[in-house]
């Protein structure tokens, strides 16, 4: 990875802390860098504002004269009441040079950000960052798909269960894997269960970790019935439009929404916490999802990472890309 | 590690040179060493004889003269009409020290064998070794519980499923997890299904790994009707008497035969070969266990070894030892 790279992935790490208050705005960071140290940093703000290049800026102060600006996103081009348009404030910061790790979709930015900073007489470089796109993907599916980018998490059984057939299914996994899935929650605008699960267990799906419990997410619940008090109801998988402006979304179970999301082509992500136990006959994880043949099944998800949470492991697995 | 461990870990490894064919004997192997190389070795020849010691001793020569055997099980005590019994051949060989691995079991040499090797003033010490108890497992699990040590392999995906809901199974796992699935075949002594799968699969069960073809283990079905010709017949995974001299069993399924193995409590070691694939609402990988609640389900599995096989991925458990 070049300098630049890693640069881009250090101000794409530092985003994770825009995720998920930034909505309706991109989750974006901007680091400040001079003599190769960062001088300073900044994030989009809960609610959208300030912007995280505008925090950087106020930040740096003079000393951003002469520096290099790493910032995920492309500045945007467009004012706003809420603001001014970050491409005019760095265009104005005396900044030597800006290096971004997107290009943004939206068409009131698409290349005019980078365009006026470099009107301006300041070196502006796109250089592609996975790390950067990784960061944004919830706004990114949103602007190229109008959805939020969709995770589904199944906690299962070596044997793919969920519950036994009695449906007793506290616990298949651990205290680690348990809250590692609180924190997942915190990082998600919106969680959503089934109509069962939410008849069965009546989830609370907040987040149950000291200093996070206030970034307990929007509930959703997949049913055409009306939702119960706290909880807004999504009646189909296929047309997610009524999740306006959610960027991440985290689909809980159970194993008929799982089905649901998965036959809609609506997944992004999965997420397997899986317990080294077997079940045997019991509820299984995933209900129909449509599959017309074995070898259809192939080649849809590709593995990511994989994490040990004391004996349970966690597996990601990335849609793979259609092929065009 | 100490250094005997070591040596004792090397003649582990070459051990599995051994297996399955030195049934109906224990597949050992021996190594001589002096002077911090290692000068003979041997294994136990197909049909069992002739033992591992006798072998290294016989390569060895009068080079044995003050060298140091290592073995993985202690030699026998015991005279046979098809040989002599290998505590006599060392203890006549001038070794100058015999390190042994695992205590025989087998009462007719059980500590014997060292007393006879120490008896000619021999140097003879038992430093336990994972590594030789491993390579030993089926002998071992036959004189501690009289049956063959289980191995239990499922082939499922992610979601736990053997097949579509139609029965399509071909293929759940790719090229490279079927072929290492072949050449484990080769090292047991007999692979056993279901009768469903009999029925329907009508599997050939062979080792389609070139140079191991005629290592093709014996075929048994779980069922109580008589056996296909070429097979024989288990009539209940609660008893397998039947199974008269099997050291080394692999269980390739279906879901029934997985079951029955599971709640007789008769498998030791479960192989999951895990393709990254969903299929939804297919044939679940293992029926009803009898398992009574949640909680029973923990602790009985801990993980060993992950092999990447592919795209897929290849996971051992062990059963944890009972608490006793």
């Amino acid at each position: 990875m070049t300098a630049d790279g890693r640069w881009l992935a250090a101000a794409a790490a530092l985003a994770g802390r825009a995720r998920p208050l930034s909505r309706p705005n991109p989750g974006v960071a901007a680091i400040i860098v001079k003599d190769g140290k960062v001088i300073a940093r900044g994030w989009t703000q809960p609610g959208g504002r300030p912007h995280a290049e505008a925090v950087a800026l106020a930040a740096a102060g003079e000393a951003s004269r002469g520096a290099t600006l790493y910032v995920t996103l492309e500045p945007c081009a467009h004012q706003s009441a809420r603001g001014p348009a970050c491409a005019d404030l760095v265009a104005a910061s005396g900044l030597a040079r800006v290096v971004v790790g997107c290009l943004d979709p939206d068409p009131r930015t698409s290349g005019a950000g980078m365009a006026r900073i470099a009107a301006a007489g300041i070196a502006c470089t796109h250089k592609a960052s996975p790390a950067c796109a990784e960061s944004l993907s919830g706004y990114l599916a949103r602007q190229s798909s109008n959805r939020p980018e969709v995770t589904l998490k199944l906690a299962l059984s070596l044997d793919g269960c969920i519950a036994m057939a009695s449906g007793e299914s506290q616990w298949i996994t651990g205290d680690e894997a348990r809250a590692h899935c609180h924190a997942m929650r915190a990082r998600h605008d919106a969680i959503l269960v089934g109509g069962g699960t939410m008849r069965e267990d009546r989830p609370r799906l907040d987040v149950r970790v000291p200093g996070l419990e206030s970034r307990s997410p929007e509930r959703w619940v997949l049913t055409r019935n009306a939702a119960p008090e706290g909880w807004r109801a999504l009646p189909s998988a296929r047309d997610l439009s009524p999740m306006d402006g959610v960027q991440y979304l985290f689909v809980e179970g159970g194993a008929g929404a799982a089905a649901a999301f998965l036959a809609a082509g609506h997944v992004d992500r999965l997420m397997i916490y899986r317990a080294p136990i077997l079940i045997g006959g019991g509820r299984p994880g995933l209900a129909d999802i449509g599959l017309a043949t074995l070898a259809a099944a192939h080649g849809q998800w590709q593995f990511t990472v994989r994490t040990q949470l004391g004996s349970d492991t966690l597996e990601v697995y990335r849609r793979c890309e259609p092929s065009r």
